[in-house]
């Protein structure tokens, strides 16, 4: 076999994963016009996929069909190419498959071509990547935060909520997280300097966000029992951003939030948002992303699970809050 | 004595206005400084104010006290006045008393003086009111209405929902509006010349939608199950401006959106809006609504009751879906 690629059996049960998803063998065929071959050096890990490896048909993609391949973000090199623009060596980031190899359509897969001096590929995949784009998007443009104001991020030692954390305060506002534990909490105050940090596996959630004070933005990925926590606890005019509704992906219920008549009583915006929608504005959000990165203002942990045999391990962790930081998977080759 | 009051004798259940509210007399003691007394020619009857009437503590307005009068926009002439800018036999309009005569700090009730050569001085309840700024707030700005785009309003034959549909049709939208009955329906399209009516209280509302197609903006008054309705007939990137939540008050449930996931696939924007937020905003809005009126182009039907002894009964109308248009009480005086 040319290949090693996790085929989807089936659809999962919650997060069993395992039983639903194989580690699979392929010979490839030749290329079409139009498409290149990128040996994979790192795969990201992204909670956002779980809603393509279910068969609801409204979600923002299509689901992937059982029995292809599963896919992902993608970073490594070109090995074979008939697209133009795309010549072996080059160093891409594309949606490709969970494989050793990914063969993909160059524009289909939205690959682009990555400078190969940054020092730090991974960051691609994290700060310079859709994680960041994400963050900066969601906290600036659907946000709208201002400087002073207080903003809250769920899943806020995640990669994208531990980069939109830092955004918020490198945009002068004063920025808490929600995250789950004692140690995630610590990071995030103690290595990241924000404000302040909620325990959401501790009893006491509310008391902590009454501590914080009143929120005028919340950035989202959660969704779920806390979107009413904070409802209840937003600044009048304040603004939600909607990345992710994790909660969902997770406990196959879905966000009902109990507290909505506050989007009236206390005049909220709330409001969806997700990366094809900016990605036009890419370079420009890529130029302030980078800047920040290499002045080390903006900085992402990574946690690394090695080995194309071990990503149902790594993707695992995105749903048991596992992580701190990017979950990546790097490939020995 | 010299005033008869409605006064809140308990809180109401549900829409039993009869046991919480009772025809009570005063009599007048002198003027504070900067008060003035209306000797009221109209009641405005307004669903949002229900609210002040519960002891949620948390809504957009305070709750009125047990025991004090039922307080709601008023409309006449002064009598007396201790404060400047006010003189006998000014027409005004104020948030003032369910009463005979109203008094009221000018600058608390947020008293205006009123062009008395408008023809019909219940416009100033109506299309130049409150109701006026509402629908044209909450279509041009907070909904972003755009040329061509498709507008569906809910309690669409309620004072602020008629004046909404046709200022979206006025917008050059494709206006659609949700009512109660054949016969609100029909207002709708053949008076009001709009393009379609669904009807809520027929079986097949989804059907009724999906004839409608995807929504760009929904100007919502309702909340409840058909917010539900719509969250998963709307277009990406479509606007909700979440004007009231009728059903929340005459149900006494609370609005949950079970479909809120919708917000995040189709990138929806979700914002609530109250008039007292856009009040500096009023001369412009009176402009341009007036020059509607006066070409005839933005009409009113009244539902008008005489006398105050009468209240409640057009009161509840606006929970039982009794009325088309603006309901108003007239005094015999």
């Amino acid at each position: 076999m040319d290949n090693r690629f996790w085929r989807i059996a089936r659809r999962p049960e919650g997060t069993d994963f395992a039983a639903a998803l194989e580690l699979a063998g392929e010979n490839f065929s030749a290329l079409a016009e139009g498409q290149i071959r990128i040996r994979n050096t790192h795969l990201s890990m992204d909670a956002g996929t779980r809603m393509w490896l279910s068969d609801r048909e409204d979600g923002y993609q299509p689901p992937l069909p059982v029995g292809g391949p599963m896919t992902g973000l993608v970073l490594g090199e070109v090995i074979e190419s008939r697209a133009a623009g795309f010549a072996t060596g080059d160093l891409v980031r594309a949606f490709g498959q969970w494989a050793d190899v990914s063969t993909v359509d160059a524009v289909m897969s939205g690959a682009i071509l990555l400078d190969p001096t940054v020092a730090d590929r991974r960051a691609w995949f994290g700060p310079l990547g859709m994680n960041g784009w994400t963050a900066l998007w969601g906290i600036d443009q659907t946000g709208a935060a201002k400087p002073g104001e207080r903003v809250l991020v769920s899943a806020a030692a995640g990669a994208t909520g531990i980069l939109a954390v830092q955004i918020a305060k490198l945009l002068g506002c004063e920025a808490w997280g929600i995250a789950g534990g004692a140690a995630k909490c610590a990071y995030l105050t103690d290595e990241l300097g924000i404000v302040g940090a909620v325990d959401y596996k501790a009893a006491d959630v509310g008391a902590q966000l009454n501590a914080a004070g009143g929120i005028d933005v919340y950035f989202d990925n959660v969704g779920g029992p806390l979107l009413d926590q904070v409802l209840t606890r937003m600044n009048h005019y304040g603004r939600i951003a909607v990345c992710g509704l994790l909660a969902d992906y997770t406990s196959g219920t879905r966000t009902a939030p109990a507290e909505f008549d506050q989007v009236l009583m206390r005049r909220l915006r709330v409001e969806g948002f997700f990366s094809p929608d900016f990605m036009h504005e890419g370079p420009g959000l890529t130029r302030r992303l980078r800047d920040w990165t290499e002045a080390g203002a903006l900085v992402m942990p990574y946690d690394v699970t090695q080995g194309l045999e071990n990503t149902l391990t790594a993707y695992a962790k995105l749903f048991t809050g596992g992580n701190i930081g990017k979950v990546i998977v790097e490939l020995d080759q």
